[in-house]
């Protein structure tokens, strides 16, 4: 990406090995992020262009002298952070504050591509079993970021089984949300989305209820239908300050806003009419999908969640900028990239 | 008070019963709250003046018809904040959230006086033991706020065995959080404050590091003593900016920042540069007091805790602006109040 707008595909040397525990993987499975869209409408015009892409299943074709967990052949699931896996802090399972990891996007190596650097490989790369059904891979390479995504959402904000969370957004996150929410027992899922085909797929991964309007109005409709309470949990999945403020209009007192929209604001109402006031909770942050893709991979493979249908297209690499522009225009979800 | 800065003593009608869940009690103990002192500091002129005063113990002059739980004669300790205690928000725990609940502050009736309206008795106010030991009413007053807010700001945060803490403030509140922190098992507990008086009591009551640097530097130095990683959770005991700050500093990745304080701002850092690229949390609120008495009230009986002892003075009533200004010149850590 040079600039705002424009994407290219260009060829470049394939990446080399730089540090023992590095792989090289070749990229089957990529995909455009809705977080893509955020330098897709902003990014200044750069000379080198940005490499785009964090979300990636592939095939290990070359590994560092001190890879040990993962074989050249291997299928794999490659997170859009890499991390050590071992650190304090994946210890902790918060991966993307590892002390040796780092996020793709932007880096020297990124998913939209035929090859692939991967750092931290032992750490980051998760392989899947040989044999698996080919139509799987969608819902196997949403284990790289959105469906995990959904699920730390619903995971950082206590979804559980007696609880009302109300979903903020009906992009392919919000959509991933809905489908963990619903996985972790919640009784009432409340999308809140404007676009009929989306809040369709959100209805059947669970969701109870779809509020189209925003702002006070959506609020507003929110608060009835919870019988002027609010909702447990908020799970906020767009990253603008409107949904962050229909966070704190719709959130019970005692409530969480768990938020995986990447903010695109810095300075937020937090004080006593917001948050405070009502003992309000705010949490959430990147994903810490290293952390959940072992628990997840069996749910994908045995059928009982499908979420790789949050893709409503398939494109090849060499059309990656026909990708953004669909999902930039709503006319496509998610895109799957082919390279 | 009348504005800021100009507290005054004056005769007004005794309350009489509004409701028949209202009931009359006549103030024994009473404080000064590090949060009258904002007013203290900001209020405009008013020439109604405002009623002060949101701590109490006392004694059960009358009662409406309703009430059934309270009987003429008792000694109770009346929470800061009244609440029905039966309603949804309340079953929860999140008592300042009570539908029939409100604040004493501001209120008709206020505290820092010598007759008491408590709306909503039954559930508001909590009935002392016969026969309790006068020594002991100091630490009891404290479960009207203060060291039941400390208690909130441990609870939200989380604090358990194996858990870091920083406490921000020196003040009465955070001296609370500090011995509650304890109480909830944490085993580092940094105390951030500059008034050594002050500190010494909260190593008495747990601290295991006191922290006098504040800004970047007091970042630093919590920094150093967690070994680089920060906290597990924060305790933000001020409510200004400058607080909330180091707040976001310490506090490590995955952690949480429990606020209560009451935030002088509305608007604060939230994004990805504070809270959201560390997966941090925020909590906190008007401590929902209430919830907690019954099991706190034997912990202060059979002297498991003393959190009475942040009073270092005591005045009588027609004392109470030298209360306010000795708090304010921070002469004093809190002073006791005997109308």
């Amino acid at each position: 990406m040079y600039k705002a707008g424009d994407v290219r595909v260009e060829d470049v040397p394939d990446p080399v090995l730089q540090a023992p525990t590095d792989a090289i993987v070749r990229v089957t499975y990529a995909c455009v992020c809705g977080s893509d869209l955020h330098p897709y409408h902003s990014l200044e015009e750069t000379s080198a262009g940005r490499r785009m892409g964090h979300e990636a299943i592939g095939v290990v074709e070359e590994i560092g002298s001190d890879v040990t967990r993962l074989t050249v052949g291997d299928t794999v699931i490659v997170p859009f952070a890499w991390s050590d896996n071992t650190c304090v802090f994946c210890r902790d399972g918060v991966t993307t504050s590892c002390v040796h990891g780092g996020f793709f996007d932007g880096a020297p190596s990124a998913t939209q591509a035929e090859k692939l650097l991967v750092p931290q490989a032992d750490g980051t790369a998760v392989v899947v079993p040989g044999g698996t059904d080919e139509a799987l891979m969608p819902s196997l390479l949403t284990l790289s970021d959105v469906y995990l995504t959904g699920h730390h959402a619903a995971h950082k904000g206590g979804v559980r089984a007696g609880r009302t969370v109300a979903v903020i957004g009906d992009g392919a996150v919000g959509l991933s949300a809905v489908l963990a929410s619903k996985q972790h027992g919640a009784d009432t899922i409340i999308l809140m989305g404007r676009h009929e085909d989306r809040t369709s797929l959100g209805r059947e991964f669970g969701a109870t209820h779809v509020v189209t309007e925003r702002g006070e109005e959506g609020v507003a409709k929110v608060l009835a239908i919870t019988g002027g309470e609010g909702v447990h949990v908020v799970i906020e999945a767009v990253g603008h300050m409107p949904a962050y403020e229909q966070a704190y209009g719709v959130v019970r007192p005692g409530g969480v806003i768990s938020r995986v929209g990447v903010p695109q604001y810095e300075e937020a109402p937090v004080g006593f009419a917001s948050l405070f006031g009502k003992n309000a909770t705010l949490t959430g942050g990147p994903a810490t999908v290293r952390a959940y893709i072992e628990a997840a991979l069996p749910q994908v493979l045995d059928g009982t969640i499908e979420p790789g249908r949050v893709f409503d297209r398939e494109l090849p690499l060499s059309d990656i900028a026909e990708a953004y522009r669909l999902m930039d225009s709503r006319e496509a979800l998610k895109v799957l990239i082919r390279p």
